[in-house]
């Protein structure tokens, strides 16, 4: 039961792990189990991958039938029975609806993969090759897609220069005091702003690992509106949005705003299960056969689970489940952990909330780590994201008990409380 | 029991169900079953992601108990139970018996992802940006694995200039009369190279994609030696020729070489499941954490899979098995399809052959494609490679009995005979 | 006496003859004459190079002294009696007297090869790749030179993509409600801007062709502050703004700011002879032996020429002439153009002024092309610049007797003044 | 009478006045003077920007008259008499009898400016960015000339990626062995060879830098069909080779080939002034005005000196000259300097040689600077080139008389003989 041969063969890159240290077993719903029976209320849900819980019923029962049944279990790009129930039902619970004629293409199975073809698309449509992204994005670590992450550590890990790419400021952040959207039309109008008109925007509607900064409704309309303007590509990255976790399918529709290439991953296939989609415009489809590919884009049992995870969208009733989670989050932080310091701020949407701790007067780095450390040693596993790493990330699953999620906030607020008392200590 | 909304909803990109149109449902060891019970024999196994076959017993039984057993399905790099057992597997039946000092990252679980990893480490370690590639090779879509893949039509859907990169001569093809190893000796020492050092050497050991050309075993330990000389990284891409497709672990293993960095995917989890490994030498584990990240590159389901494949591979001594049944195909290639034309061509090793129809004196990427789709109205599916798409590839599961390979290589000889005799009419 | 041989035979890029289509041969002074005999006043003053007018009699007659000697007139690199004269003429009087430590590099004879030049010395120095440019800037044409230039027209003519590059706002112009100085504070400081540290800052102290935009004393110190608090290079171009243009020799010395790198170029010779000088501190000078070359570097004509200008430069005494020039123009177009239209600006410093006609009601580009013309036609050449070509520029040689000044302004009074008055007709 | 200047302000990028570091004054013909009084035969003739020798009288006479007639000295891009007369000069002397339909256009006075220029015309009539160039070439320092460029010392400088550029062997030199045009035609035709059609094909007819090496004219005129069969455009820089430095006006008559464009520059003005040239077919003249410019490219004292050049071409019959002074520096070192060992090797065409020490026992590089220093304490100037710098160049003027050129070849041959048996000894 030891933990030798992570640190004797696995590589240093690994990071999770040194935050929550425990061997992990079990789990089921919003409950992690490590190897010796101790338990976690998980308000980290996969990085997102996980908006269903741990390993629901709904989806297993099914994938089980399908392994047993030797239902094909890898299929390239072929057409297999398992997809075409699957691309039914996206029709029917996710375009139908929202009247999206949007075409699905299922690149390699991580988000970032979707993200590359997104912008080849971008490319090919326009011709043009720079594309805008935006301070605090965050969309992968292949060279494509880190050419579009601000992250300044990740992009230092590419090695090489990562161009064609302009940064603008998100609305909130170090330059909330910049009018996004103005910028980004003086980059495209003005002849000497030395970036030219792109082939496209790339927005996350909260950017999540930037921080849990929510794009304002009336912004994603301006950035629509100047998209159509400019015959811009507008790119949505909802790979941590999007599958309900902000309470409607994609979190655009909060701004009732259709992206022409929307990217979706994580939580698709609604068990883990690596899955990536690209939705785009029927225009945009302009791929040559196999133009972009992978052995993995037909990953058969993340079908499996991701039309059943579609069929749990619709038979929980996801917005309404999330709008009534998120009350008791924004509620019992606003009454129980914004009071401990006048730094604290808490920012979010649907059910994802970030707990800024970056105003207190304190190193807001070391408190974070320290409260998650706290939390993790009372039975909570919370991640850190944003600048420093600073803002405590409640992302649990968005099935989770309330019971659960208010016991997950109350050690999450007595952790806050230890570590301020902590640090005023004199 | 249409195929209607593959045409109306996934995009264009799709390209092998065009050459095999049937809409597959069940698949088991080297059999494809498609919804009208029609079956084929699997010459392309996943495109080499099925090499113990469809759906095999010892690995499905593995992952129906961990599903059972609600066992943690998705874990980010945390650490876990089924993570621990599938690195202690891999350590006993890879790394130990190579004498592989060799650590273990789980990058995003696509092929492209684990070279771009790869090409980080090299240009960390190095401090240097240029990496030598080579004509014919093939590494993945995303830009990092973009830049260093030869495909011209690949490579225009980029979109944006792939650089830092230099394209070097691979044994074979249409620069076999070049030596090689000279050519990027030259562009290490001479100071008007244009080149200058580079990083890394990315390298097939045989090329699939290219055409199933097989590296010498005296030209990879020239190239070894040649990185040792110059402090260059050798990285293997080992995607499709491991686990066991040539018959040892890893293919360098026919020529002794041991590569700094190794890249596996497609097979390692031994049932199609998404899954991605670098292997490294400890002095180049320079990574910071999560300097290179991704959702799914704790794909449990995968590691179980993993495990059992690893099982597998000792249980079935796939390199006696591979030995015997590469012979099959050489043997029957030799005396039943060569003697149809003196144009065509073999080539390969262990169970990866290529038949090559570009010496025919007819237009072969028409005919090689016209061959594929009379196998497929047989029974057998095939896929095309190398220039032109002129290359037959044979590639079943390692474990196919001998009389469907036998089968499978009938109805390629009758389709191929059947198809010199179409274009010898007058 | 014909035109023919141009359009016949010389490149379609040919452009201010377009505007001035007069064949001119002579030329002193202010003054320009055609074949004809026409006479223009040159408000134009080959776009900067000729601060001390056309054919100035001090530097003539040591012209034709240095060509009747057999002076060597060709040195590369060689060591000469004419470059030491130059060199400790240019100690005594611009390095000795602003206590400047900066050492000297002779570089290709043009400005874009000297702004090369200096951002290879700083790349080289710090060792990152970035560098800051300004939007309205203009540095060359070279793709590095073209790199740090804002125009989109020109940057697309470069036909490849410009990287390492990120640029900012500049005081004044369509961002002059963004805090320039804290956005490029922001670029440096936030983990997420997607920038990261640059190597250098480049920037004009006058934008020329942005549209003569001044940067603020108090801009161009923070900015100083800045480069010193992060250990970037401050690189200033001077090519336009040097050589007494705006008064002192370097304009950066209104601000009592001193630059890591200054780049001169244009009227350092004196006589429109080509020559370009990098002036960098001793401890940036850390080239190698011809690791930037080039056979012109060492033109011995343009070295004599710059030696008699550096001597003009003391004996006319600049600074006070172009303070009494610059109180002409200012004045003249305060009591007489602005009056003309509540929509036409002023901006400009020493002899270096732009009539920004962007605000009037009408189409500006057209507006400031019709006043042009008729100015030609009426004996003054002057030229456009800034966004849309819409700022005339007043840049008179710094010699111009004062009636020819006052004649120029004038003409370009009583253009502007028919020009709004055809364009108000009905 | 000092050095001291130069040591202290000068940047340690200087090099030439390393190995010759007199201070010169006085230059005629092919003889340099130092002030004190010494003298030296000039084998460097300014790099080849003194085909003419120093200050020829034909050409000065013109200098001084255009002085002192107040003619105009600075002129952009504006018409002038002086621009005209070059013209229709040049049409007669060079492009007329030529049949060369070629536009020209004054680009910034360096050769790099005008390689610059060439790069940018054919990716803008292409469409395509890539360009094939040549190990052992060299076009300049600025960005887009060094990523043409093939010294890695060189490419080091730049401090950033130098992309879209693909380098191919030269005849001769360390790839002689490979087949030079089959491998460009298979960079275009092999659908994996990482290259693609590239935009230009840019070539010295003999690459200087590179270590005088002389394109077969077979070659060159393969190197053309190829560019016609794939609608590549071939530029040929002549800067060094141009102007009659091998004989006929352009190098690339021997081979009676016909650039697309073709770069001039060096000894195009005749005095050693600065000035450049693109000539481009009439086709490729797809600039829109200003599209690339620079201050310097209407430099009129070189256009009169340009002009009197081209009338010194004809009245001196340099191709007669040139082909008798190459005779004698042939024969001379074939009688008296490769007996002297025989790895000595002599490679050149009209007054341009290479005597490569490269292939004496010897360490070539330290060889080659000891006879060099050796010939300048004897009187004779002569720089090195070539891989590392183990070629001594024979370049003096064209007008170089008979004893002046066996007296320099006499003190070569002494220098070598000398270092050859100071090396010998034990």
């Amino acid at each position: 039961m030891s933990i030798d041969i992570f640190n004797e063969r696995e590589s240093d890159v690994r990071s999770y792990c040194r935050s929550f240290p425990a061997v992990f077993t079990t789990a089921r719903g919003a409950i992690l189990w490590d190897e010796n029976g101790r338990s976690w209320i998980d308000f980290l849900a996969g990085a997102g991958a996980l908006n269903y819980g741990h390993n629901p019923r709904e989806i297993r029962s099914k994938l089980i039938e399908h392994l047993e049944s030797d239902a094909i279990c890898h299929g390239l790009d072929l057409h297999t029975a398992t997809k075409r129930r699957f691309l039914e039902t996206f029709e029917r619970v996710v375009l139908a609806p929202r009247n999206m004629p949007h075409k699905v293409q299922f690149t390699g199975p991580t988000g970032a993969n979707a993200v590359e073809a997104a912008l080849k698309i971008a490319r090919k449509a326009t011709g043009r090759a720079g594309v805008v992204a935006f301070m605090g994005g965050f969309h992968g670590m292949s060279l494509g897609a880190l050419a579009v992450t601000s992250n300044a550590e990740s992009r230092a890990g590419g090695g090489v220069s990562l161009g064609d790419v302009t940064f603008a400021p998100f609305p909130g952040g170090p330059t909330s005091h910049i009018d996004s959207l103005a910028w980004i039309r003086m980059l495209c109008e003005d002849s000497h702003s030395g970036t030219g008109l792109p082939a496209a925007i790339i927005v996350e509607p909260v950017q999540a690992e930037g921080g849990v900064n929510v794009a304002p409704v009336e912004w994603l309309r301006g950035l629509r509106a100047l998209c159509d303007e400019y015959a811009i590509v507008l790119i949505m990255d909802e790979i941590q949005t999007g599958c309900g976790r902000t309470g409607p399918f994609l979190a655009a529709e909060h701004a009732d705003v259709m992206a022409d290439v929307i990217t979706l991953s994580k939580s698709i296939s609604g068990y883990g299960l690596p899955m990536s989609l690209v939705l785009m415009r029927p225009e945009l489809d302009l791929w040559k056969p196999a133009e972009h590919n992978g052995t993995f884009r037909g990953n058969q049992m993340a079908f499996v689970a991701g039309t059943a995870a579609l069929e749990l969208f619709e038979a929980l009733d996801v917005p309404a489940l999330v709008d009534s989670a998120g009350l008791v989050v924004s509620d019992f932080v606003s009454k129980e952990i914004l009071p401990l310091d006048p730094g604290i701020a808490l920012r979010g949407i649907g059910l994802m909330w970030g707990i800024d701790m970056s105003g207190t007067r304190l190193d807001a780095t070391t408190l974070a780590a320290d409260i998650a450390r706290r939390c993790y040693h009372a039975g909570l596993v919370i991640e850190r994201c944003g600048r420093g790493d600073s803002v405590l990330k409640v992302l649990p699953p968005l099935t989770i008990a309330t019971e659960e999620l208010v016991l997950g906030l109350s050690i999450l607020r007595d952790a806050i409380a230890a570590e301020m008392a902590v640090e005023k200590k004199p």
